[in-house]
């Protein structure tokens, strides 16, 4: 299992710029062989990013064939799901990752898409995608921008860890990270660390929820398989 | 067009009780003919209502077909609208509502699936539905529980403003009326009125958002058809 991924909880922290609170552990996670780094936007248009920018190339599977590195960052999960499908992605960036060992980073919304299910997105469905199963490339979903309960609030919204408990309500639903804003999630084969400043909430179903400090070893999370 | 709709925003309202904050509009709304409400749920389970629950029948759409009223409550507009089309529900109430006239009242994710879609409700997408185009009882979208940005806020999550213009980026999506907890939209034939306690703020596709305080005639919003 070649697999090397850098999970990211969100693409720019608070007083900081875009992708500025993970600029160490990118250039770690990525190395000085990757030279070009495929990056897939939610919405195929161009974002002004100093990659290879994927829907500037006209076949999109050959690029990912190409890629020796991939980076699918924010936007809006139902978006970027169906866009994937849509230009018949999914397959293919699951072979070169699991496979071919190219690493992938995933911000945000291009990390709910690395996991099993779009399931526990916090984003608007504003687009119907043909299915909520995303990339697969590890077996547990991840909740991005895990947000704590603000106690001073009067809002009568679900608090996100209720979400995810109603996600548990259902059958044969997978664990599900809570990454706060700051984490981020670095895989290595069957390896799993927590990496960044903040603490991750993880959810097991059925299981009272439990807290992990950055430095963590979450490689039983890999375990179910994949 | 005998159609009768009340629209609230939330179940409770910070420091009050279930509906607490909507029962003088509610017994205006069903008045005095209407003595027993079909009630339905997310889930089909027992939620302890003294009303007429929907799971308790053994066939869920003769109990539509024979409703004085019909009260869909909240939980998640996902599991909620898959229900409604697992059970077939979808054109027995719309047909119950608009050539009949029952009435019916929609709170939280109940409010979601009597307009066009749930592309624009807040929940998290625990299940995959069939569709999310919704029972379709007016001609344009809600947004329950409608949050303004908190400016004190350093979570960088989008704002609810901002998902709703996501929404609207996309081709042919209707105007999205955000209600903010503690209001309402009563609907009659033609008519649209927002009640309750609390402004409601309108996202038209291409226009800048506009407030509506309560007591406004928001009948234009109807003008597009169903």
């Amino acid at each position: 299992m070649k697999r090397r991924l850098l999970l990211v909880s969100n693409s720019t922290l608070h007083g900081g710029g875009y992708l500025g609170h993970c600029e160490k552990q990118i250039q770690e996670f990525f190395g000085e062989n990757v030279k070009r780094i495929l990056f897939v936007p939610d919405k195929l248009q161009s974002l002004g990013y100093a990659v290879d920018s994927i829907h500037e190339t006209a076949d999109p599977v050959e690029a990912v064939k190409k890629a020796e590195g991939i980076f699918i960052g924010g936007g809006n999960t139902f978006r970027l799901l169906k866009a994937l499908y849509d230009h018949n992605l999914v397959p293919e960036i699951k072979r070169r990752v699991l496979q071919d060992g190219v690493p992938y980073m995933g911000s945000s919304a291009g990390t709910n898409v690395s996991t099993v299910s779009i399931n526990t997105t916090n984003d608007m469905p504003i687009v119907y995608p043909p299915t909520l199963a995303a990339i697969g490339l590890v077996p547990f979903n991840i909740n991005p921008h895990y947000l704590d309960p603000d106690p001073s609030s009067k809002h009568m919204g679900e608090t996100r860890e209720q979400r995810i408990q109603q996600y548990h309500e259902e059958p044969n639903t997978p664990s599900v990270l809570g990454l706060r804003e700051g984490s981020m999630l670095l895989v290595e084969g069957q390896k799993a660390t927590l990496l960044g400043t903040t603490k991750a909430r993880l959810f097991a179903r059925g299981k009272p929820a439990t807290e992990y400090t950055p430095g963590s070893d979450l490689s039983f999370l890999l375990a179910e398989g994949v």
